[in-house]
């Protein structure tokens, strides 16, 4: 089952996180770091996360694993220029965000020789890029895998081999229904604490000096990276508009029982968001451990 | 400047910690705890947050501090009640997030022989009721406090010594510029967090399962109580409904972006939300040490 020579594209906190990681477990053998930031891969050499980097493609030699973990919108055309680096029977995989695109753009691209496995780990940090990578960053961790019909069967155990063996907990999931998932539970928050910070920064940033928990924690992640975020909420449009919407109509319903001074209403309401919230929270279940108190990304992929 | 009998009325996290540090720091001599729960001042009288509690105000005596540790929309009428319970010279405040509506309700109160001033600790915690009250909960967290041009001086140093000797940092500032502030840093959010798990559970409940670190941290003070809630949200509705609407501003403009595809537009607004995020945090300064890993409530006051 191991991968004897994998290319991770992009070695900043996720996939330098899983090199570090599988390295140790012994699940893959020579591991090729990819990216354009040579500062980053100096990094990712320094600290050992990888055995060498490469910024062509070219330099690569035959790989049988390849990790995507670039922004979304980029995976397919990175993808795209590897595939005369990939060995027979080779195995890509990506920790996007956003699944139904990526799947879909990386099933048209792909030879027959070789198969994907869309994946999202749900874990993360405050910090970014190959410093911020840590062999245990996935213990406990959910990782949503979302094979389709096209999916190689031994391709997906292989991937789902290589996160348990990082801790990861693997659930599989249509592209589709993780996507709608996902709009709700981490694209809709990140676009409300961007809203967040932009209105307040329009009101008056002076405001901020009296921040308390509450605003420090909705609008945390608004210090996400941009570029990662606009590919997210673009390539899972249609889902991040839904929420939002719907998002937006709660809002009105609560703004109208205050406009209205509706005592009973608003009580209603918000009684309902509490015991919604309990269930929630049960569901979710204990808190992922926490690496970091505030700032990017911190719910994986990219 | 030593109070010799206060009454601290709702012996919750706040007025309950107050008491213990307070009577700890020897600034307050006797302390009647007040509270219509018979079961919470048992767990108040166990923990030794106060001297005694009653649940009639007529049982209380002559006292000089009376500290209002009960939801905003309430306070004035609970003052009432103690009116004939103080002794000359005795100075009132309160622990409320909304100033404005509680300071001029106060003042219309108030006979010349007292004075009240009005007071909001940010600070707090994810629990609530005397069992959570701890003697460290204002160390190193801003009080507030909101003196009028009826506010007398003495009080006011008091007062301000009070929390002082309890740890906090105080700050003084007009009341209705506090509410615009408190709309922004902390109802809005809060507003935010109902629509959120309200949405959710309209949505589908079951996405929780896949809520990462930011849903978690953007919904959190949705466990919060109700009856505080609306309170805050009625008697600041002025700024509650501001705040809203150039929030939702915001969002419209993000989500319009999205609905347009329009990368180069959507980078740019997300560029100046992260840009806006770090100065707000700077702003903010370090977070104030937090007291257990969410929940309800923890922005302080009552």
């Amino acid at each position: 089952m191991r991968f004897e020579r994998a290319a991770i594209v992009g070695v900043g906190l996720i996939g330098g996180s899983l090199a570090l990681a599988a390295r140790a477990a012994g699940l893959i053998g020579e591991t090729i770091g990819v990216g354009r930031s040579e500062a980053n891969l100096a990094v990712a050499r320094r600290r050992g996360l990888v055995d060498r980097t490469v910024r062509d493609p070219a330099e690569l030699g035959a790989v049988d694993l390849v990790v995507l973990a670039v922004p979304v919108r980029s995976t397919a055309a990175v993808a795209r220029a590897l595939l005369p680096r990939l060995a027979p029977g080779a195995v890509l995989t990506d920790v996007g965000s956003v699944k139904g695109e990526v799947v879909a753009a990386m099933e048209a691209l792909l030879p027959a020789a070789a198969a994907f496995v869309g994946g999202h780990p749900i874990a993360g940090s405050e910090r970014a890029g190959a410093e911020a990578a840590r062999a245990d960053l996935f213990q406990g961790a959910r990782c949503i895998l979302t094979p389709t019909a096209r999916t190689e069967r031994a391709a997906l155990a292989r991937i789902r081999a290589l996160w348990e063996g990082v801790g990861a907990r693997v659930d599989e999931m249509d592209p589709a229904a993780h996507d709608r998932a996902l709009a709700w539970v981490s694209h809709l928050p990140h676009v409300v604490a961007y809203a967040l910070v932009r209105g307040l920064q329009a009101a008056d940033p002076g405001f901020a000096a009296l921040a308390a928990g509450s605003w420090r924690d909705a609008s945390r992640v608004a210090a996400s990276r941009a570029e990662l975020w606009r590919d997210i909420f673009l390539a899972n449009a249609d889902a991040v508009l839904a929420a939002t919407d719907a998002f937006a109509a709660e809002l009105e319903r609560l703004r109208a029982s205050v406009r209205a001074g509706d005592a009973t209403a608003l009580l209603r309401l918000l009684e309902a968001a509490t015991a919604a919230s309990d269930a929630q929270r049960r569901l979710a279940g204990p808190s992922a451990p926490r690496h970091g108190g505030g700032g990017d990304d911190d719910d994986g992929g990219a």
